[in-house]
């Protein structure tokens, strides 16, 4: 693992560092904050999936986390969202390809040799992060934007015992019926949509839902609505009795300026399960 | 004017607009936000000047102000840099030229024509956004970084009544005596450094001082630490027992890191001579 560089930030330090992946079979790159009580011993961890066309860098500049993590003492991980490199597949669509990994491992060609986001961020990053920095493993919450809000939702509830709490900034929430979803699963996994199904939120929570409080921010004004599909898992939330509250914010687009308006609360919201 | 895009961003709304300039004879964009309180009334305003390289987004969306100037129903301007445009004279160094105009009126070619920034954001941009928002402008408060933290104090310093308090992050603080002033001003300004004086903040606290609050941070491991010279300004605001405070800190670098760290202080500091 290479210093990418590391700046000091609310009390703490804002760093961000390579590593050779074996999953990706590439070099990735991520940022992880960690607050000052992390040079005391471990702390918790909230990590934070971005959406298309991001890398590890947008939500770590952009969303305003990291005074809220210092004021509860908490670390971020900002992983990037795709395997890189010039050997590494791409598409000339914003969202299939470089920076829209959509956390999955690809089975098809020309995806599978280096898209295995899912094994990336599910074993490789935490056994990683783990080794290297002060962070309590026992105690991890997830979040994420967008395509982010969908990687975070379906490895928190395929993961259950992982993270304590889940939260979502207007995820891809029903994948396999938008275009947000089935171009990209049936590149990546093929056309059996069977293999589709546990990347779907909505599906997920219909069938098994998440052991934990869940929290969902949706801008009414966002400009992906449609694609993003927030009633399907509303109404699977509403109809699993997930433990679990979903706001609709009136007003509010799908940009970073929604994400940070409301990044306090999610900070918040997970910091209150981690702390048990 | 035209508006490029309005986000709900905090209750408020972060807006970008371009208009044509007169004073520097192209079109030109700024940020603005405006809390929620300005669908009721004039709110007072807070500009931020931005450092070399930047445009008016940079802050906009990695400084963390906006949630901050919300709470105290605060708006915030974010002007450019520079003039823009395919015919503006430019320099292949990233600190002369466009995103470098250092806040002053050139006088000389090929720059006179359009690097007249200390007339857009004294008169043309106020009255601007007098005309076109709910912006109460008998109550001003200005900041800025690096080089707009320059800005911050030499336009606050030379325009008594005007701004209510200044604070500024990491200034160009003595740029007569450092490679960050001395070239720009003479390529602007030419030769005689008789007309450089009005554009430094050291000499100015020497001369006049600022008749309301100074704030100045400043990281105790700053990159740029020798070209800003923060230690000419901390002693001449102490000669001249300056209402203020100086604050080095330690660990923080020039980056927007440590300004996001410190942005709450700072719009809280403004925020108390604004609303007295």
């Amino acid at each position: 693992m290479k210093t990418v560089s590391e700046n000091t930030c609310f009390g703490g330090v804002q760093g961000v560092y390579t590593h050779t992946s074996k999953s990706c079979a590439c070099d990735m790159t991520f940022g992880l904050f960690l607050p000052e009580e992390a040079t005391y011993g471990p702390v918790p961890v909230l990590w934070y999936l971005s959406g298309l066309t991001c890398t590890h860098e947008n939500a770590m500049v952009k969303a305003g986390a990291q005074g809220w993590a210092a004021e509860q003492g908490i670390a971020l991980i900002f992983p990037d969202t795709s395997p890189r490199g010039e050997d590494v597949a791409d598409d000339e669509a914003y969202d299939l390809g470089k920076g829209a990994g959509f956390y999955v491992n690809a089975t098809q060609d020309p995806w599978k040799r280096h898209f295995q986001m899912w094994d990336y961020l599910a074993e490789e990053l935490p056994a990683l992060v783990a080794d290297n920095f002060a962070l309590d493993m026992e105690r991890q919450a997830i979040t994420g934007h967008s395509m982010g809000g969908h990687g975070a939702l379906t490895l928190a509830m395929s993961l259950p015992g992982r993270f304590v709490s889940v939260s979502a900034f207007a995820p891809i929430a029903h994948p396999t019926a938008s275009d947000w979803g089935r171009k990209q699963f049936a590149a990546y996994l093929g056309a059996d949509d069977s293999t589709w199904t546990p990347h779907d939120s909505t599906l997920l929570m219909r069938d098994r839902g998440f052991d934990g409080p869940v929290l969902i921010d949706q801008g009414a004004d966002d400009q992906f609505f449609d694609l993003l599909k927030p009633e399907s898992l509303a109404g699977a939330m509403a109809a699993r009795r997930q433990d679990g509250t979903f706001r609709m914010q009136k007003g509010y687009d799908h940009s970073y300026f929604f994400v940070s308006t409301f990044m306090e609360d999610h900070v918040g919201f997970h910091a209150e399960a981690l702390h048990e």
